[in-house]
């Protein structure tokens, strides 16, 4: 039996759940998982429809790309994955252990709009600390020189510019902390979500669907609708995260 | 057998029934149920998704906030709970034996954008004679103090201010009445609704979601829709509810 | 067995198709069924389930208003089910033998925003000629008169008038024709449609719900879009009605 | 057996799927499929109910229009399928085996705006190139003259014009290509879709829907959304079309 086999299982079955949650059509997403000892990721193979996919498809890859066990091509979005894997993870600290890449319809208009999601309400609140943070196009040169690489590249730069980077250059420009903002658009395209396994990468992924939708039809209500303020932003996620969070049941987080 | 167990029970089945209504995602909203005769209230465990819950695990406290049964954490939202059905039932009328509150997607966008719901049409009217009403935001102090209960508070001071007292300043500011109505939003935050029941409470979140929704529609074909005539809107509730009432069956009411 | 079996029927099979159709919640819309041999409609009980209909439950009302026989309470917008077979109906002609109310989520948007829904595609004029027209709001003294039977004459009314009419005034005031424009918008209310039968009035219901729904989106995308010129609407409407009809097989209309 | 057999197999598949990826109510769609040896497409009877289709009732037309298997009405838009096989085919180059006609809520509102939607993201770029072109209304000498034929020459037409000859003018005027263009929407009407077998040009209505629906969320955020660099356009399209493209597994193109 593969080594990789929990590996691949824990990819296999955040995938099969993004057309179940609505987050794509067809086989327009993908989510990977991580592993820091071993220092691969499992991934979906590209183009394969949900319902057909099974554990043993996931394709594992290592840090350089390569292909370390699977007889199917992995996704196309893999060498984007790998960058942030290895950009935004340390030997000391491996937050990211799954991310997910989808065309969810609201992220996706956020995206092509070119425009961060504001922090409007605690359900954003009870998540991420900032707006979702949006990224340029990417340039002419970063295309043609290696596309999906520089895709990883251009979202790890926005996080070390800090909202300063992002698409409509709102806010300032503290960087960005992968551990906590685990949400990115990327300008002209679509969401990319992470967290410390593929499960959590993929509800970060269907959190970032919702805020989206919920920020749309803020703004048709109340175009000057204001951002939420900054003390009731760290109560709601001092809630569910750090030493003294008290949502949910202990030891369950 | 608990005495509690009937309580349990119509929280619980009022609880899952949230994500079936469309109403929350993951574990997004929580129902109570209360026993004015017993002084309790039973409400969702904190963080449980709903396919998992169990009547029993049901968590029950008093009006001090003190768990008086059940081995799991009662949700986070309990003090805001606790005060409503303190401060909006007496012992001679205890009109709220029920609340809901979810992140329940366009009444979420009506408190992020720190907006009132106008009374736009009648399927608003058959259920009250007012704009939802939101509140402003919670202030720092409050935040700071004991933030859950302050929710409370601030939906219960706005209820004593009248619509004056809303986000939005609109409309007069004679007092609410929390038998009449039923539902209330938080600015920036989202929905509660509560009823003489944990069913009507859900039901209540449910006809709020959808009016929630028609009035944003509303909106967006006529910036200028103007409020429902006020002999409409007594017409409308007086089919329903009153000594008059003469919707539905006799004694299904 | 009841004379009126197979009325009942008709009018069961279309109420409980109402929620399949996401034309209502809960107990939010009704259809009747009309034979005008024994000038009576059935129609569904008022608050009552659509899951716990029975045929039988259906309650059949003469062209006065009084039930002739079922045990349950008629819906209370009975008196305009009335009015409409009453004065859309003739002794020669006799196009509707089926309505359908409901609350549904588009077309009371646009009834909420008091305007008629614009003829902007082949979709609407597959179905009617004109906007779909809706009415001003009942005025007091209707209000407090006979709600529901004034309900009905303020539909009739703007047949009577034609567009000029309705609550926007849009186009010019010839009558208009019930047995050719089956459906309407009461303002500050919601829908009634209606049809050969009560299948036909549940489709013409969902018709209407969906070009409430595409006009919406069309003003997104231009607020200054134009109605579909008068030469493509007399086109489409010939291909499904009138003599030269060509769209389905023979005999299927 | 029918030696149409195959070809009706392929047209029923498509066409029932239809519903189940919610691009039409009712029976406001329909698909055909070609077969350029035999020179017939099988297409849809018209008006039939989608869960009454079978294989078998699926009507085969030929290039001139005559019925040359079937008992049924073929669709009424049978005449546009017609023209549109015939003039973007060629002996050597047959890239339109499969032809999709719907009343999809969000491309008809795009076609009930006259607006071709514009290209502002990469979910758009890796299925076309351009904006989805939209024709002007149709003019009444072609509606008198043949309606559903004159639909399918004013899609043509607008082919051979390029983008210039859209509703809303956008772009330049190069003539667009059938083969890489799979895809158009007819002013005031709806949208057409076609690929290299029925299947795909279901798929590309079900791409055209949820573009069309990005678009409009996207100009909901951002009334000055930009259209995509063409160097990002260019990139996308190129990974999954040609002989460089790499998205998917090998052979399954």
């Amino acid at each position: 039996m593969s080594k990789y086999a929990s590996l691949k299982e824990e990819a296999w079955a955040a995938n099969v759940e993004i057309p179940l949650r609505g987050l794509a059509l067809y086989t327009w997403g993908n989510v990977s998982a991580f592993d820091p000892a071993l220092a691969v990721f499992a991934i979906k193979p590209s183009g394969v429809p949900y319902p057909d996919l099974k554990a043993e498809d996931m394709v594992v890859v290592d840090l350089e790309g390569k292909v370390v066990e699977g007889k199917l091509n992995p996704s196309s979005d893999t060498p984007t994955h790998m960058v942030l894997y290895r950009d935004f993870n340390t030997k000391d600290k491996t937050p990211v252990r799954g991310i997910i890449h989808t065309h969810s319809t609201y992220a996706v208009a956020w995206s092509q709009a070119c425009k961060s999601v504001p922090l409007f309400g605690t359900t954003h609140a009870d998540h991420i600390q900032t707006a979702v943070p949006c990224t340029p196009y990417l340039s002419r040169e970063a295309v043609e020189k290696d596309y999906e690489l520089e895709t990883g590249n251009l979202i790890v730069e926005m996080f070390h510019k800090g909202l300063a980077g992002t698409a409509d250059r709102c806010g300032a420009g503290a960087p960005l902390d992968p551990a906590e903002v685990q949400m990115a658009l990327v300008g002209g395209h679509g969401p990319f979500a992470w967290g410390g396994n593929a499960a959590k990468a993929l509800y970060n992924g269907a959190v970032l669907e919702e805020v989206a939708r919920m920020a749309i039809l803020t703004l048709q209500i109340n175009p000057e609708a204001g951002t939420l303020p900054a003390y009731i932003i760290d109560k709601h996620y001092r809630r569910k995260h750090g030493p003294n969070a008290y949502y949910g049941q202990k030891g369950s987080k």
